[in-house]
C-alpha cells in the first residue's frame, strides 16, 4: 500500500476488535457501530451525520430537505415477493419518508458484473418502474459501472433521494417521552426470513414472501392525524430488537413491549424456528415503527389501518422513565427480559 | 428467475448488440449509450433524467438545487496519486460543480469485501477527510454494506452529492453557439494512464500521478468572471473525445479542435503510445473542458491560470456551425479528421 499524496488530517488506527472486515461489520449490531464510531465518525463527523438518522436533514435556503443514501446487495437478487430492485426502491422511498419527508426524487447507481445476463437486468428494471410508480416519485440522475466478472456477485444497486420536509414536521430519534405509545404497522420479519428460507431451501404450505413496500402514503396519512409523532424508523437491518434499541439510546429513555401484541405471521414464525433466528431481529422492507403522544396513539392506529400497509398496525408497547437506554420485552409468560442489540451477523445480504 | 408481483407496466426485451452484459456497457461509448437508451429510458425517463447530464438540476420550493450519485469501483484501490477514497469525494465535488452549482453535501456508501484489512480502510477514510475538508464540504449520510469474501472487489464506494445553483446560473451542454471558445483546464488522461501504468506494471522515469482533484474553487473562480459560460463538464470515462462528442451532440453544433494545443505530459503520452491507447480517451479525474462565449474566453483563461488546478488552461478549439453533432480535430499536420465516440472499453474500471 503506498500513499501518493501527504495528507494533512491524520490519526493513529484506532484498536479494534477484529484486524480485517467481518460480516458483522456491516449488520446494524455492536461491530456495525464500533465501525461507525472508531473509523467513519472521527473522520466525517459534524453535526448532521452525527445524529446517525437513516436520513440527514439538511436547511438549504430556509426550504428543509431530506437526504439519505443505500446500497443494496441482496443474494439471491430475486427472492419470493420481490426482487433487488424494487427492494433498492422503497427501501430509499422509506429512509426518506420516515423523517416524515416527503420523498420526491431518486438516484439510482448500478454495479453489474460482466456477465450479467441482460433480459434478467430488464426485469429488475420494470419492477423499478412499478415501484416509482407507485410511489409516485423519479429517477433523476444515474450512473453505471461494469466491473469484471467475479468481481461483485451479479449487481448491487445504491440508491440516493432526495425529499422535502414540511416546516411544522419534526422527527427525531431523541423526541421520546415516557408516557408515548409504540406503534408498528404490521407483521414482523417477513422479508429476511422470505429471503432466508429461498437460500435455505425451506419450502412452506404457504410460500413466505417479502414485504418490501414504499411506505411514504402511509406515513403521509399518519400525519395528517397528527403532526405530533415523536419519530418513525423502518425496522429493516437488525430487525423490531434493532431500532427500538437505537431509538430507546438516543432518547435515553426505557423502551417496554409486550410479545403477544407483536404480529408474526404463522409460517414466519416456524421458519425462525427451523432456522433458529429470533424473528425481533430480522428485517422487514415494508414496516414502520412510530412512536406517539399517547392521546393521539388511537386516531393514528385507526388511520393506519385504513391503508393497504398498515392493515394489521397495532400498539405494542410504551416509553418509559425506568430502564433508560434499554429495551424490554415481557414474554407471554409475563416475564420481562432485556432485548439486547446482537453483536454478530444472523443474516448477511438480505438487502 | 422466477417474479412473483404482478407489475403493471411491462415491455417486451428490446433487441440489443449483446444478451449478457459487456465491460463495455460501463465504459461511456456507444454499447453504454445502448443500455441506457433501450434498458434504462424506456422504463425511468423523464424531462429531469432524458438530459442525461452528469447531474440532475432540480427545483425545490423556488431553490435550484444539483442532485448527483457516482459509483467508485477503481482497481486497484491505491494507485499513483491517490486512492478510491478521494477519487469518491472529488468525482461527485466535480459532477455537481460542473452544473455551476456549490457543492454542499455528500452521502457516502461502502460496500467491503469481508477479510478486507481494517488498517487499508482507515488510510482511504483519513484521504477521504483531507478530500472535503479541502473541498469545503460535508458528508452528511452514509452507509455500510459488508459482502462474503469474493462477492466484491476490496471495497465499493458510492457518493451522492448535492449542490446549490444560483439564480443566474444557466449551465447546460445544449447551449453551445458557433463561435463559442473551447477551454480545457490542464493536461489530459493523467488519471487514466496512473492507473493503467501501475496495472502493467509499466515504470517511467517521472512516475504518472492521478489528477484527482476537486474543482469546485476552480468552478468558483471562472464564474466569477463570467456568469455566461454555456457548459461545463470534466473529461473522465471516456475522455476528451467522448465529453466532446457528447456536448456537440447536445447542441446540435460542430466542434473543431487543434491537436497541437492540447497538453498531454511527456510520460502520459510515452505510456500512451507503449499500450497502444489514445490519450483523447484516457480520463482525467481533475480536469475540466468550459464552452464559453469568444468575448470572454481570454478574461476567463487568464483567471483559470491563477487557480492551482487551471494552471495550464488553454483554449483548444471552437464551436462551428459546420459538422454539427461531431468532433473534428486538426492534427500537427494541419488535417482534419473525425473524432468519434469509442465503441468499446479500452480502459476497464478507472473509476
Amino acid at each position: 500500500m503506498s500513499i501518493d499524496i501527504i495528507n494533512s488530517f491524520s490519526c493513529p488506527l484506532p484498536k479494534m476488535d477484529y484486524n480485517t472486515i467481518q460480516l458483522a461489520h456491516g449488520a446494524g449490531g455492536r461491530l456495525s457501530a464500533e465501525l461507525i464510531d472508531k473509523i467513519f465518525l472521527p473522520c466525517f463527523g459534524n453535526e448532521t451525520l452525527n445524529l446517525l438518522e437513516d436520513q440527514a436533514s439538511l436547511e438549504i435556503s430556509n426550504n428543509r430537505i431530506a437526504f439519505t443514501t443505500d446500497s443494496f446487495v441482496v443474494n439471491p437478487v430475486f427472492f419470493p415477493g420481490g426482487n433487488i430492485g424494487e427492494l433498492a426502491i422503497n427501501g430509499t422511498v422509506n429512509d426518506i419518508c420516515m423523517s416524515g419527508a416527503e420523498a420526491k426524487y431518486l438516484s439510482v447507481a448500478f454495479i453489474l458484473e460482466e456477465g450479467l445476463n441482460i433480459e434478467e437486468l430488464h426485469t429488475i428494471v420494470i419492477s423499478m418502474k412499478n415501484a416509482i410508480d407507485k410511489a409516485g416519485i423519479q429517477i433523476v440522475t444515474g450512473d453505471t459501472k461494469v466491473v469484471n466478472k467475479g468481481a461483485c456477485d451479479k449487481l448491487f444497486i445504491n440508491t440516493s433521494g432526495i425529499g422535502v420536509i414540511k416546516e411544522d414536521i419534526h422527527l427525531s430519534a431523541a423526541n421520546l417521552q415516557p408516557g408515548d405509545k409504540i406503534l408498528l404497522s404490521g407483521t414482523i420479519a417477513d422479508h429476511g426470513m422470505a429471503v432466508m428460507t429461498v437460500r435455505e431451501g425451506l419450502s412452506f404450505r404457504s410460500k413466505i414472501l417479502s414485504d418490501t413496500a414504499a411506505l411514504n402514503g402511509l406515513v403521509k396519512d399518519m400525519l395528517s392525524v397528527s403532526k405530533n409523532i415523536r419519530a418513525m424508523r423502518d425496522p429493516t437491518r437488525g430487525g423490531l430488537a434493532t431500532t427500538l434499541n437505537e431509538l430507546a439510546k438516543s432518547s435515553k429513555v426505557g423502551i417496554h413491549i409486550f410479545q403477544k401484541t407483536i404480529p408474526v405471521r404463522e409460517e414466519v414464525n416456524s421458519a425462525c424456528e427451523i432456522l433458529g433466528i429470533d424473528p425481533l431481529y430480522v428485517a422487514n422492507e415494508g414496516k414502520l415503527i412510530a412512536i406517539v403522544p399517547a392521546k393521539a396513539a388511537d386516531k393514528i392506529l385507526d388511520k393506519m389501518k385504513k391503508n393497504e400497509f398498515g392493515k394489521n398496525a397495532c400498539i405494542i408497547g410504551e416509553v418509559t422513565k425506568e430502564h433508560a437506554s434499554m429495551v424490554i420485552m415481557e414474554n407471554e409468560l409475563g416475564v420481562d427480559r432485556v432485548i439486547d442489540v446482537p453483536t454478530g451477523e444472523q443474516l448477511p445480504r438480505i438487502c
